[in-house]
């Protein structure tokens, strides 16, 4: 038996998330199914990442065990012919036995398109936030410092099940402008459910100049969703890499 | 009676092109859709490139005469809310009672783009043409300018019918790499059935050393569509503006 990493690039458009759900198609579903057809073997991929239902990727990862002789390295352009379209395997390798996506250190990368104009793109609008009122860059980006480190994000974060400790540590965190599209890419060790899109929705009011960038200082180690931004909408994020020490 | 110009933007993924056909939807046939249920008439745009199907547009123009009393630059915001979200109206603007889009002089604009890396994206899939091979940039850059200019573009044409002449003038043609993405850029004062897509599908062959840049000067002003290079896919396709003198 052979351990293969995947790693794993789609358009979140059209899928219920990463997640098998008992309704509704998911990337980890396709995976499988293409996976179990080209191997012969009943294949079930562990995935890094559990993307929410729009949230695109280009660098999930997921890793699943064979017996099959397809070389590692090879994985990648032989499930893809089995894949529909908006699912790509880009980089197949084998890793060791006991190597797992979500049991070590890793720094996840993610980056939230926003549009910002008057109108509404119609060739970026399933890849992009349209926000036609002015941001302030400065303004998102001193927010966006209080943020960097080690926290206790709890006030950014939807639903508590699930994660055992609600403190995160964000590396890095850019606010860009290039013409009309402001990215915002934000490193870290991990992030709670919903905590890119909070963030986000966040800093665009610190943007608008409906918070002061200083008050998300007081939502960190506190219990404040209500008191944070609302939920950016998911097809403006974008995981693009995870990468493990 | 007023005659309203709209700038219109799209996403040409699920329409049979602009122009309206028996059979499938339009850009032309919504736009008309839209324009008649908000101003009671029965309108009939006139546009002014009729791109085909799967291409995309940020600057196609259309005019159409109305006698209603909407204030002309109010006509976009009112006429998005009867479209769907993959057509946006981005600007309406009153003009001459005589003014056409196709009968006077402009500055037509194409970006094509090419995905240049081994693996194809998901999440561009329909924006870009996936190119797996290396492309060397200074070969379509010679290639390229030996068609700015005027000349008769017979070669790069795929129908001759329609057209009086085929002769046509390029004002500039940019290639440029981004990332992982090239982009060759377009200006000229018309162009031909699949003209863009034509020259694109010869540049790559230069670029990938599959012809050489000096063979594009035996096309122009000859008639050998069959010694230029492959029809690029329409979606990598954009027409990003329209400019009137």
């Amino acid at each position: 038996m052979k351990r293969i990493k995947l790693t794993v690039a789609y358009d979140g458009t059209d899928y219920c998330g990463w997640q098998i759900q008992p309704n509704g198609i998911t990337v980890e579903k396709v995976l499988n199914r293409a996976l179990s057809r080209l191997t012969g073997e009943d294949i079930a991929v562990t995935g890094a990442s559990r993307t929410d239902a729009g949230v695109h990727a280009r660098g999930n990862v997921a890793v699943f065990d064979t017996a099959s002789t397809i070389p590692p390295e090879r994985f990648s352009y032989a499930v893809n012919t089995l894949l529909p379209e908006d699912v790509v395997v880009v980089k197949s390798e084998e890793v060791a036995a006991d190597w797992h996506p979500r049991y070590q250190e890793s720094v996840k990368t993610y980056a939230y398109h926003i549009l910002n104009c008057e109108m509404p793109d119609p060739v970026q609008r399933k890849y992009v936030w349209h926000v036609n009122c002015p941001l302030d860059l400065e303004k998102m980006r001193t927010a966006a410092e209080y943020l960097t480190g080690e926290h206790d994000f709890k006030s950014f974060c939807s639903i508590h099940t699930g994660a055992k400790t609600t403190v995160r540590t964000i590396y890095s965190m850019d606010v860009e402008r290039s013409g009309e599209v402001i990215t915002i890419r934000v490193s870290g060790n991990g992030f709670l459910y919903n905590m890119v899109r909070i963030i986000t929705g966040t800093l665009v009011e610190a943007g608008r100049g409906f918070r002061q960038p200083e008050s998300v200082k007081e939502l960190l180690d506190a219990d404040e969703r209500g008191k944070a931004g609302p939920t950016a909408p998911a097809q403006g994020l974008l995981l693009e890499s995870i990468e493990y020490r």
